[in-house]
């Protein structure tokens, strides 16, 4: 059945029926609008849009992955701030001939991650659209702490990050290439699993600026150092080797190589492809947090720079800007 | 210039510049989330989706009616909980060579409404897409009330509503048909004016549900009585006769006449057309509301309707079902 034969109100009904309710939830789906409860007295809310071929592609992705990842990058924004996930609004438009399985199973990826941060979907809306747009609002508790912005950094800072680099970058340059392994990464890719407790937690350890890894390190260094009006120098050398995506950067090399004409040729996948994924590869969601000199933190938090009077990022103290200037300064 | 031009950042650069803040935004655009005071310690959220062709038309409407309309939609949505519109968050999703003068002025829309309701835009996404997708979601504060919900109604209360019904359908056939007057109700399609404080004010009087008149008032009446497991019977005879919505009745006739080669055809726009669009026209965004028996109403609230154990909408005792039951009955 799709979703044009359903009609709105069933689309709705059948994915309502499907949704956990919280005990934080007042008003649920199904009214104008829902009503939390919001201990904290502030309320923190992001939101995003996601777009079909632009932000995923469904020959390449289930329903259920697209759904979760869709959910984890906004519940990640809110993590970011040092507050805990609560809840998420979903709208929904799509084609009418999309089916309603379809839909639900990403509903249903979408809850699942919801799950897996704590937080429930409380609301949403379905439309007929040309293409899929998913617009996902998340809303998060602070839990009595301060919100952790992005201009809190001060020289002398050290920069840490928790969570995986590179993974989904790695994951989609395979499926781009038609590969189907290291699978792992290409189920990075599908799934990014951020640590959502992280940023609570290291609202507690004191971070004086944080940001979800989104846009990929080093442009989102960049706005931590452009908010904070500060430079942040990262040391690649802390960064932690990673078997996986070697082996994605030698696989992509071997299948680049094959079917080429001409192998001496320029090469998007040199040996410095993890480096590069690492430093540039968003959607992992990774968090980048700023902490006092000397704050003994966490294992799950790696050290890898250091915050400076001045602007900009530099990588091994050459500056850099944004992917091209990473691939400039790499060449 | 486009928006592909000016590039994401600098588009939610120029976006974030014109907007005012509120005293209640303690973080605002441009970090990972927006962080906002719930003295309530309870929050309202709702999501809604609009796409260009099915929710409004570039040739039919400007950027900032759009724009307007767009938060209108939202914003009473909140208020028909009983609460107090606080923030917008907005995903705008358009193709690259939207320009953006467009976007700014859509934009300047949805502040204009904002502030109309006492609220701010405070966070967002851009991206790119093949037709214009706007996502909105708009928070809320109960003022320590209880929230009005859809299924408080029972036996004995009355129906009344607060606001217009009918003069955006109504401008929405006139544009359908090419006229230009009654222009008022044109510019009544094309920029609804909800009487959001009614919202509150409903609560403090004790409505015991309510509901934005969003599918038409007896679609949403059929929302209000199914919810609450009541029966509604509207008096057709209480609704205020409209002078303009019987001159765009005439107009419509007039035209739909002019270019007929059998005049004694099918008619869309009968002499019941006016009741028609009060009965089944959405997008005013007027509240319906039930009140216990005898509750005096301040005169901006019109009761037009009884509420009776049982079930469904019934006009003048008459059982209809949604837009094409009313069009049945009234054949």
């Amino acid at each position: 059945m799709t979703i044009s034969e359903l009609g709105e109100f069933g689309l709705i009904e059948a994915i309502a029926a499907a949704l956990p309710r919280s005990e934080r939830t007042i008003v649920g789906i199904g009214d104008d609008a829902a009503v939390l409860t919001a201990p904290d007295a502030r309320v923190v809310a992001t939101t995003d849009l996601l777009v079909e071929g632009r932000h995923f592609r469904r020959d390449w992705s289930g329903p259920a992955d697209i759904g979760a990842k869709a959910a984890a990058q906004n519940l990640a924004d809110v993590a970011a701030m040092g507050a805990m996930p609560v809840a998420l609004l979903v709208g929904f438009a799509a084609p009418g001939d999309v089916a309603v399985a379809w839909a639900r199973d990403l509903m249903a990826g979408l809850a699942d991650e919801c799950a897996r941060a704590g937080a429930t979907v409380v609301g949403g809306d379905v439309s007929g659209a040309d293409e899929i747009v998913l617009a996902i609002t998340a809303l998060g508790d602070l839990g009595g702490r301060d919100p952790v912005t992005r201009s809190g950094a001060r020289p002398g800072d050290v920069l840490a990050y928790a969570g995986v680099l590179g993974e989904s970058a790695a994951g989609l340059a395979l499926l781009e290439a038609g590969l189907t392994e290291p699978a792992a990464l290409i189920a990075a890719h599908r799934r990014p699993a951020p640590r959502y407790a992280a940023g609570p937690e290291a609202a507690a350890l004191g971070a004086t600026a944080m940001i979800d890894v989104s846009d990929g390190l080093l442009a989102d260094a960049g706005h931590l150092a452009r908010a904070s009006g500060v430079q942040i120098d990262i040391a690649a050398v802390r960064l932690p080797g990673h078997p996986g995506l070697a082996a994605a950067a030698a696989a992509l090399a071997r299948a680049s190589t094959a079917g080429r004409d001409d192998p001496a040729g320029d090469d998007p996948v040199g040996r410095d492809a993890a480096l590069d994924w690492m430093l540039t590869g968003g959607e992992d969601h990774a968090l980048a947090a700023t902490f006092p000199p000397g704050r003994e933190l966490p294992s799950y938090w790696t050290v890898i720079g250091q915050v400076r009077a001045g602007q900009g990022v530099l990588v091994n103290g050459n500056r850099v800007t944004g992917r091209a200037g990473w691939k400039h300064f790499s060449d």
